[in-house]
């Protein structure tokens, strides 16, 4: 059941005659310095999300609270009137990355300042902008209408910039409250400029430290080089084993769970506008080099990784120092694609480590952590209600991307919660998200509020 | 023409007679704090030189100086009264190294003590112990002949300990006064206890550093990882590329200029007293690993070695951070034999990094430094000359020694001067040289001086 003409149209009216009060609360919003991860900013962080229990409660929401979770608070409400209707859980996140360097910015980041079509603060783009962009058109549906189309159950947490540690225990503890059909994720953005997009899928992660001990202290590289292994040429043999010169990684069974890609996949990422000569040029490199067979795009969003992202081990100063370091280490880490396991791939790692570690010295595989990956297929019911919304309201069809990092919420909403997530994020990619000067589009994000209650609309005939 | 027995007789009766006189001259020659490496003790390098030049000028040398260098002097003096003999350059140090820790010394480094048959204090082995002997068995010479059977020229510089800075610039310049026909080293020891030993080789070194260079600032291994060469993941492939898992440098061209080991040389060093399973059980690791087809005396002792000294790149903190290095680093070098060429290891080490770099990334490889191995074999007529003197003294033949590291000034006696070298040192292994309570046995001591002399008669035959 699409939305009829006239809802639409009363809808614009309401959001043409507001405009002026909803900048003005955006503003306040982004006022409120709630930097999760210092201490100091603790009772900010409560009064952002005191300040979102007021403004949903002013647009109509039930059940506004601001619950506790040993952490910063998260921010439920929901309305709950359709019965028989599907219901969604919107997500989002009230914190914000630290400032620093702060000599860099050109107005002071908890002052927002609105240049020609952007607003300039800490958060417009990462995440106040796109949860105020929710508040706004719940506010404006329930209005306009008196009610939403489908059932809405909104999430807005407030530890997202400090590994949101709180989350999960929350979510396990809460989840009869939360029971939805889908989660709209909306803290993610755009591929290019103003072309809407959804991500489709998020990368998760496998991060381990591997430890190669020798002797109690270094030893000299002349009295004992030769009879002895050297616990740095032992690592430098385990990392260069874990991948072959094809850049496919060697670990038995690695591959197993890679959900494959389709040729649907394939098409709608070689279709984005990417040139590789430019993205080369750009990072100054000699070349680009990834896994035989697939593109740059593809290798860095729908395929897993195995990167070294520190190595360490005996004499690291200026000029030589002849020794046999005592021990050896490096922080190595894959990323990881659909349907891999964070711990399976772990187990599988060691193992792999343990088999090719050379003799003559003790080697020691410790799993520093992970997160699962995500994805929501481009046919998804709810990923084309979406896409219809976004095409409607940005007069555009929205492209289709892979992201290479991690939103471990998403994961979390998959893994505790059992529902697709739709990532529907309206920031554009050069935002400077956790950069000084961060900025949002106006004109998206005013486009942001018709978008999302469109999705609203589309998403009534979801299966359940 | 060996010694005649009376010779013997006269020499021995001397030296008993002044053994207290001795043991005075040696301990104030200990006192003074000659560290070469300290600046504050500049000063007292010079007053050990002043030193030495009283007391060789006492023992009845000619031509006494302590030379200008540039740093700490060296002291020269000779004495050329044996025409149709040959000339043998005697060399030793007299600076010492540091005393750090200070507070594991049983007594102040530079008050020395006897305890029983030992003498301990900073330098009473390496080297001031070795220095004070040629001194003394100088003076016994001429005291109870009159004349050396050769000529002799002695060496003793003051900055080996801080890496003999300026030496090969005054070897060079003081070419002519140096000729000789075969350089005697004092500055090694023996093998095990009491057993007397000629240290027939050591390695020298080629020392480089390797540097991998990917983007400007470390990137978001998310983001990025799969699309972009990883420098800390191609260092490695660098670094397991250039040994073989039979231990093997595979730097092509690398034993070119190896010199085989003879049978009798395998032979003599599988004759000497070494245990395997204890030295791995000292060492406390699993097992001992190197180059097949070799043993460990042979691995750690006249074969090449390539290590890596200290390697590092990226995140090194605790916990996880998911980058990939911008850059990644590390210090590699080969121990060399003879007759391998640091500079000409160094462009086949250099032109095969470059060959085996993984694309994507620049690699580029320094040279840090570098010393020549040296070599005198066991056949040479210095050695054999050396052999029976220690045989005749000490009362067992010595067993013949490859040494893993290096003394430069032996490769630059070789490279400058052209001398043959035979290294005739009489420390025990477990001296503590470098290390809290250094000591000599006075026994040793006392034998070397015998010994000394009467390698100055066997070399009487040397052919020229």
């Amino acid at each position: 059941m699409a939305t009829m003409p006239d809802d639409l149209a009363a809808l614009d009216a309401y959001l043409a005659a507001t405009r002026d009060d909803r900048l003005e609360s955006y503003m306040a919003f982004l006022r409120i310095p709630s930097i999760s991860a210092l201490p100091e900013h603790a009772a900010d962080c409560r009064r952002a999300a005191d300040w979102l229990v007021e403004a949903m409660t002013t647009a109509g929401l039930e059940h506004v609270e601001a619950a506790e979770t040993g952490g910063h608070p998260v921010v439920y409400a929901d309305w709950l009137h359709a019965p028989g209707a599907p219901t969604i859980l919107a997500y989002g996140h009230y914190d914000v990355q630290p400032v620093d360097p702060l000599d860099l910015w050109t107005s002071p980041p908890f002052e927002p300042v609105v240049v020609r079509d952007r607003i300039l603060a800490r958060g417009a783009a990462d995440d106040k902008g796109q949860v105020h962009a929710h508040v706004m058109a719940a506010g404006a549906i329930l209005a306009t209408r008196g009610a939403f189309p489908v059932n809405v159950k909104y999430l807005f947490e407030g530890e997202e910039e400090s590994s949101s540690v709180h989350l999960d225990a929350w979510l396990a503890s809460e989840r009869d409250r939360l029971g939805a059909d889908v989660a709209i994720v909306s803290d993610s953005g755009f591929f290019e400029g103003n072309l809407p997009a959804i991500t489709l899928s998020l990368r998760g992660l496998m991060y381990a430290q591997i430890d190669v001990v020798g002797t109690a202290v270094d030893l000299h590289s002349g009295t004992y080089g030769g009879a002895v292994q050297n616990p740095a040429n032992a690592l430098a043999t385990i990392i260069a084993g874990l991948k072959g010169p094809d850049g496919r990684i060697r670990i038995p069974g690695f591959y197993d769970d890679v959900v494959p890609l389709s040729e649907s996949d394939r098409a709608s990422l070689a279709a984005l506008p990417f040139d590789d000569a430019a993205y080369q040029r750009q990072l100054g490199l000699p070349a680009l080099v990834g896994e035989v067979g697939y593109t740059t795009l593809e290798r860095r969003g729908v395929r897993p990784t195995l990167d070294v992202n520190g190595i360490w081990g005996g004499f690291t100063g200026e000029g030589s120092k002849t020794i046999i370091p005592a021990h050896a280490h490096a922080k190595v880490s894959c990323r990881l694609v659909a349907d891999q396991d964070p711990d399976r791939i772990f187990e599988a790692f060691r193992s792999y480590v343990e088999e090719i570690a050379p003799p003559g010295v003790t080697t020691i595989v410790r799993y520093l952590g992970g997160g699962s990956p995500s994805l929501t297929p481009m046919d998804h019911p709810a990923t084309r209600a979406a896409a219809r919304a976004l095409e409607a309201t940005f007069g555009r069809a929205p492209v289709y991307i892979r992201e290479g990092g991690s939103i471990p919420v998403c994961a979390s909403f998959a893994s505790i919660l059992g529902l697709p997530v739709v990532l529907l994020g309206f920031t554009q990619p050069d935002d400077n998200a956790h950069a000084p000067n961060e900025w949002m589009d106006l004109r998206n994000y005013e486009t942001a509020i018709r978008a999302i209650a469109q999705t609203f609309d589309e998403l009534v005939d979801l299966p359940r």
